[in-house]
């Protein structure tokens, strides 16, 4: 089962939001509720809301609506995520060619999974046996389709029978890293451990030989958004001499933005934080931030792992204009 | 009200489990009783463990019982605050000396208060209008008996008419900082925002002017232990040129101890990582790990808060011994 896909004119999901307790699948046969499922975060990680994306311009062209318009609506769903803008603009130009919607949109989908398998690949070679890694928040199957782009290389090597261990930070408030990530390495049979995002520093002080987390944009200067959190674990990566690698396919890369500085933050609601399963667990007195993302300087980034290799940050802006 | 206190021959205690839900005084008769309140965190902090280990003591002396057998018993609750056993020994010579128990355990718990209150008078002389300050864990008067350690500098900068702006991060697993820090800055009107842990980091690098935290144990060479999450402050921190200031009493030091790589840790279960309010919100198959403290290098501290005035990491050796 894929995280993303194309059944009986609907577009399918996994509902993480209900994982690990259900696995649930959704179907949604419009554009606008794709659109929902992406803000709601239904389905969630970089390559599968591009995917996601993908398959709502298939349907907005299936049904026969605007497709423009229907490009603009699913932009607007999310506002970090470089791959969201990728796969709409991608899937524009394949409508306008006249490609078949279906095969478009699956194509997209397909192309995600061979970018993954590709990483995994690259990513592995850098893994030793017996090494401890740290990864945050969930760059899985989950996240992306199938395979996954933090995780891939970390199942690459697993599967190539390197002895490994997994630290997985929790990642609140959503709790990604404890709920999608864990749920996919127990499922795997990778050696793991849930840690709260504040023990990553603990951990990291005691013995990881490597960071892999994934991103949601990567910028021309090597400056990358990704989940709350991740600027920590670089910076105390650098502290530490730890190798801090950040896995993601060409689509997540956004040239026309110069640096760090200028990507939008989305804020999510604040009840994310100050409830759980629907129960209020914060001072009613107290209010709470909730920014998504933080974005991490490339002097923190020892490699991007890509399905066309490893990149310095110094050589991201090579990548050609999307 | 105080945390922690002594009427009609019991230990009274907020059950800091309790909040922010409901304010609950639990009461405790016997030594053992008083210990395992330590353990289960009924009260805790260390300031507070300590006051909570005199009055065990206290009552070890007024029931007749073998005030050394007390000692080992209370001193087992915790391994980590060094306020623990500091208590419970300086019980034991008062006790010994025939002072009365109750006046010796009351004159502790005011010393602390005394103390706090001195720790705030020279914190909030770091403290400038407009400051926006960022804090972990609690180290409030719920923490200390009355005051606080971190938040007494915070409340008598904002008693002092400074407008401040303060960063409480939640502290997962148990969320002190969310349940506690926050209650306690609302109660008193003090402006704050709920964060989670993993977005220190994100906030540091908007704009932060000074990091106070609290500490369970400081020893010779300045390093020093805390809840979980405040090694990854200190390094960002010093990463961002922020000022990193620990509030504590002297009865924190542990001179005996020459670095940090010798404060013994106390893991915690993993239920509280896995479980809120009695829901398990981790997949079956994974498991958590649950250190309760990290230790911090001198290196990344700016100054401890004292009720002996502001000293640097060189200068704690030179405290005496206990």
């Amino acid at each position: 089962m894929r995280a993303v896909w194309f059944e009986g004119r609907e577009a399918k999901m996994i509902d993480q939001r209900r994982l690990p307790y259900d696995i649930v699948v959704a179907g949604f046969r419009d554009h606008n509720e794709v659109a929902e499922a992406i803000r709601n975060m239904t389905t969630r990680g970089a390559p599968s809301i591009g995917a996601a994306a993908a398959y709502g311009m298939c349907l907005a062209a299936l049904n026969k609506k605007d497709i423009d318009d229907a490009a603009r609506t699913i932009k607007a769903a999310r506002p970090t995520a470089n791959d969201l803008f990728y796969a709409v603009d991608k899937m524009l130009t394949e409508l306008k060619k006249g490609t078949d919607p279906i095969k478009a949109a699956d194509g997209y989908a397909q192309d995600i999974v061979d970018k993954c398998t590709a990483i995994g690949k690259y990513g592995a070679a850098l893994i030793n046996d017996n090494d401890i890694i740290m990864t945050h928040c969930n760059a899985g199957a989950l996240a992306t389709v199938d395979v996954g782009t933090a995780l891939a290389p970390i199942r690459k090597a697993w599967a190539d029978g390197k002895k490994i261990f997994v630290y997985a930070s929790e990642t609140r408030p959503r709790l990604q890293g404890m709920q999608l990530t864990a749920w996919e390495l127990s499922q795997e049979r990778i050696p793991h451990a849930i840690i709260p995002d504040g023990a990553s520093g603990h951990f990291m002080k005691k013995g990881v030989n490597m960071i892999i987390t994934g991103a949601d944009r990567i910028v021309a200067n090597g400056d990358f958004a990704n989940k709350i959190g991740t600027y920590e674990k670089a910076v105390i990566a650098k502290e530490l001499k730890i190798p801090f690698y950040v896995a993601a396919p060409v689509s997540t890369f956004d040239l026309r933005t110069t640096n760090g500085d200028n990507i939008e933050i989305e804020e999510r609601s604040e009840d994310e934080v100050t409830m759980i399963n629907g129960m209020r667990i914060a001072p009613v007195g107290s209010k709470a931030l909730n920014p998504s993302f933080d974005v991490t300087p490339s002097k923190y980034v020892t490699g991007f792992i890509t399905e066309k290799g490893i990149l310095r940050p110094s050589e991201i802006h090579r990548m050609g204009t999307k």
